[in-house]
């Protein structure tokens, strides 16, 4: 039995205890599993206990917020950041929160997206556990620091979602348990080697040599150093970033200017990124349902319902 | 006659009408001679003229602005968008300046690290001309696009400048002229091929692939679309970002956790970036002064002075 996007959202969003921040978070879930990466998905749900602190809701959201999320439901806890950003940067014109002690939330993607949503810019990068070394180095000193970026809406919008690291060390657990060689340039060993023997690896490499290293840096500098993440064995550090271009007024025409770099990005031979936003008529596959439906009822049962 | 590092920023300063403003472009332009990057110092005086509209001050600068740069003269509207953007950033916790309309300003580190020696995060992009094409793609679409940050005082400091492209058109031009060929990866030519002959070019190439292109794509969207500056053909568009890290008061040590990220790079192998910062003991050679020289002479006898 398939089942569509929105109701199997609609299920989730339920079991997440309803509301704006259960949606956000449940389709964020879902959209990873339609898009083939079920480790952003909803296994995630794994992590969810009935006895997780409520997310706290700013009622009276401020330009900058600092948050510490140890204690909350990930995907939901940056779901609420999501929303509660979009209300400032309505109000003030831009702004900025970082969370810290985040557990597995999955991909950037749909929370800048949801910011796009609302009409704004949105940026956003996380920093983890050091896997990555620095160009040059060699040890692993910083996460794979994702740095992404979503305006416009409709056609023309764009969902940047951009690695700074060669890969994942799940792309290294894989190659392992499938016996297959490493690429070229993906990882050292631990005597600070190249290799491509993934039961060696010891850091992975940034993506693009100095180019990967330096956007690694500048995520672990924001998420990691002003938000408070690095180091912090609870969870990782998050920072999410809104701009209302609204301001610009009669000055910028932003949407013709977006419609015509998309054309000219697309006329001139390059990929116009659009974060893997899936239709309303996107389906999952009964494998999906049953994992899902596991998790309902574990979810159900620990709520005591 | 060698003339020290802070004697020519007073003589220069003097001559861009002092204050504030006027110092931080003449020390952005001096320092870049003193790095060997003449193309981004005092040569862009040759842009200043004596009936450039004065850079107007905004005495209450909001958390968000757009401010058409066409009629200034571009490392003064530069320096006075990252002064009043300093103000804006402590005022209201983050705050961002669109630039459109701005011609040759120098590099973006001095002005980051601006930001930086005001306790703030800064960080700032440029867009441009189409040089550059995106990753897969065969002309020309988006400009070099670099990114810059900084944060931190002192010895832990970083202030990362970071281009999205392979190199610039001035790299082409000096290869072309020394009969030198280009690196592998570094250009194509009219046909959308590969090219190590630099009369050939008709586009750069993105830095790292994919990561480069996506990254140039992000600065793109912001300076050139939310900010106007994309096909203006009085200028580039540019964007400065600060954010106040004091909201997050106890919660995080910034200083430490950064000084922290340094030992970890710098011990782990990486160079950490600083932006070429000069100290006050730095000196310039005769021929700089030479240059300077007649510089101020041609802008004393403009003024009629």
């Amino acid at each position: 039995m398939m089942i569509a996007f929105p109701e199997a959202v609609e299920r989730l969003t339920a079991a997440l205890g309803g509301g704006p921040s259960a949606r956000l978070a449940a389709s964020a879930l879902i959209e990873a599993d339609a898009l083939g990466m079920p480790r952003f998905g909803i296994d995630l749900l794994g992590e969810w206990p009935a006895d997780t602190a409520p997310v706290s809701k700013d009622v009276n959201p401020q330009a900058t917020s600092w948050r510490d999320c140890s204690s909350c439901f990930a995907p939901l806890a940056v779901a609420a950041a999501t929303l509660e950003l979009c209300t400032a940067a309505r109000r003030f014109g831009v702004a900025v929160v970082f969370l810290r002690g985040v557990r597995g939330f999955g991909r950037l993607a749909p929370f800048v997206r949801s910011l796009a949503d609302g009409g704004l810019i949105g940026i956003a990068g996380t920093e983890g556990p050091p896997f990555v070394a620095a160009h040059g180095g060699t040890r692993p000193v910083i996460g794979t620091n994702p740095l992404a970026l979503a305006m416009g809406q409709g056609a023309e919008r764009v969902v940047i979602d951009l690695a700074s690291s060669s890969g994942t060390m799940a792309d290294v657990r894989s190659a392992r348990a499938e016996g297959r060689p490493l690429k070229d340039g993906f990882a050292l060993d631990g005597t600070g080697q190249p290799t491509r023997t993934a039961a060696e690896v010891a850091a992975l490499l940034p993506r693009g040599g100095q180019v990967g290293s330096l956007l690694g840096l500048m995520v672990e500098l924001i998420a990691g150093v002003a938000g408070g993440g690095r180091g912090d064995p609870k969870g990782r550090g998050v920072f999410l970033l809104a701009i209302d271009p609204g301001g610009a007024a009669e000055a910028v025409d932003i949407r013709n200017t977006l419609a015509g770099l998309q054309h000219d990005w697309v006329d001139g031979g390059g990929h116009w990124p659009r974060g893997g936003g899936l239709s309303a008529e996107a389906t999952l596959d009964a494998a999906f349902v049953q994992r899902l439906d596991a998790h309902l009822v574990r979810m159900s049962a620990q709520r005591g319902g």
